[in-house]
């Protein structure tokens, strides 16, 4: 089947020039972006610079790309309004091993628009390149935008394989499950490593949003549950999250694990509320490590 | 009394010239180091850049100068051996308001040196101020070598006023009692202000220096307890501490205070171990918030 003919105002707004932006880092910004998903003082490869095996975890791919995806200009939509913005998706691909400090540039252009009707569904893609070019992290992200459907674009997207999967979840037990309360100072931590939207530490402004007090960053929750993942089956090369649903700082992630070949399909519920806040979610293992521990 | 003669070692290592060193710092470098040190997403003065009255907690005073008054050249000292070395006693005098943010010139001195037989007692002195001259901080940081004493200089100090006041602690029940549980991580945070000894993170390191586990900070304490003053008594121009006994990470710290005019006298310690951690201690309000709330 053909795709459907694209809007022309979609078409026009993906020749919006967008600049590129670059995000420069230390060691200790990795430690912080760290420390922000829960890791510990007993977990010195993420935590203390000095240890023979220090890294990122996987999910610091979002980061040097967060105020690129989050800049691209959406004005042109109809309606438009920041604050019907919600995150609704994030792909997350690491092309190569990432480094713990250094400079990188990230290039962002409009993917994909999709008419929801009473939203609009909006797709971003950046690389993120090292000094030399060489492509370290390819993130996706979807935001719906409510109030700003009804352009007459097209309804649904393109399959761009594990970035839009469904990960429908085996009707089996969890193969692994992690459960770990977040602080209540999370978010207040997390904002550190760039997102600095009042949304995730100001009561007023949380009110205003809907919510009954300030929500922990969508990016936090996926980390926390992307590092669950990685301890319990090693390091992936994607990771893929939906938001279904919000945190609050403070309350318990249980993550749920299944394995499914090199692929481990996840869901994250808050255990004081039984509720799904990552849906459709699962990471590939990287070549090698679809053996390692359960 | 004219003072003991200072020992033609000392005279010759105050000779020695110190390079001024640099600091600069943004808003997020406030919120870290404020985080490190117990401040919650409930003080949005001391976690949210937005807050109108955003602000470092005083003690922040410390960190500018961190690396300048524990860089100052001690290999004169005999038998110098930096393993050896604890820092004694920290006096921090804010000498005007503290920006969020800014770049910061730190001009050090060797004060004073005292033969303590078995040590030598060291005090340096840093000056802070900003980029227009104004002087900012003052602080006087007195660390004992273990093992290089017994050089001939003097073995008493000068009175310093309240850099070097007993503060001693009134007999009567104190004024205010503050109590707060650190986190196991606590240091792992607090070492992203700028100290990143191992021997505050690596057991192997901590075992080293004859400690059980890795130990907290002393001036992350001395915070902490900082902070406990500020919230019972209002902001205050200086503070001084000695560092009595060591604190794990996760243990919890009682401030008790004696308001006495307007000097707040402080002592701090373990709860679990019932052991005080910072002795002599004390800090005085500024002019007019000696009548603040008890």
């Amino acid at each position: 089947m053909a795709p459907p003919e694209e809007s022309k105002l979609v078409a026009e707004a993906k020749k919006i020039p967008v600049e590129p932006t670059h995000y420069s880092y230390t060691e200790r910004d990795v430690i912080l972006y760290n420390l922000g998903i829960g890791a510990t003082e007993k977990d010195l490869q993420w935590t203390y610079e000095g240890d023979d095996e220090f890294s990122a975890l996987p999910t610091f791919g979002v980061i040097p790309q967060f105020l690129a995806s989050s800049g691209l200009p959406l004005d042109w939509l109809p309606d438009f309004n920041p604050a019907k913005l919600l995150h609704g998706e994030q792909f997350l691909s690491i092309k190569a091993p990432i480094p713990t400090s250094g400079e990188l540039v990230n290039h962002t252009r409009l993917l994909e628009v999709l008419d929801k009707g009473k939203a609009a569904a909006v797709t971003s893609v950046v690389e993120t390149r090292d000094k030399s070019g060489t492509l370290i992290f390819e993130n996706q992200s979807t935001v719906f935008i409510r109030g700003s459907g009804g352009f007459g674009g097209q309804r649904t997207g393109s399959d761009r394989g594990a970035a839009t999967a469904a990960n429908a979840v085996p009707k089996r037990t969890p193969d692994a499950v992690v459960e770990e309360q977040t602080s209540s100072s999370q978010a207040a931590l997390y904002r550190l490593s760039g997102d600095l939207n009042p949304l995730h530490i100001l009561p007023e402004f949380a009110a205003i949003g809907g919510f009954n007090k300030p929500i922990l960053h969508g990016l936090c929750s996926m980390g926390i549950s992307g590092k669950h993942v990685f301890q319990k089956f090693g390091p992936y090369k994607d990771i893929k999250v939906r938001f279904a649903g919000v945190v609050y700082p403070g309350e318990t992630l249980i993550t749920e694990m299944w394995k499914e070949g090199a692929k481990i399909i996840f869901t994250t519920k808050v255990k004081e509320r039984d509720t799904i806040v990552l849906a459709s979610a699962a990471a590939t293992l990287v070549d090698g490590a679809a053996k390692a521990k359960l």
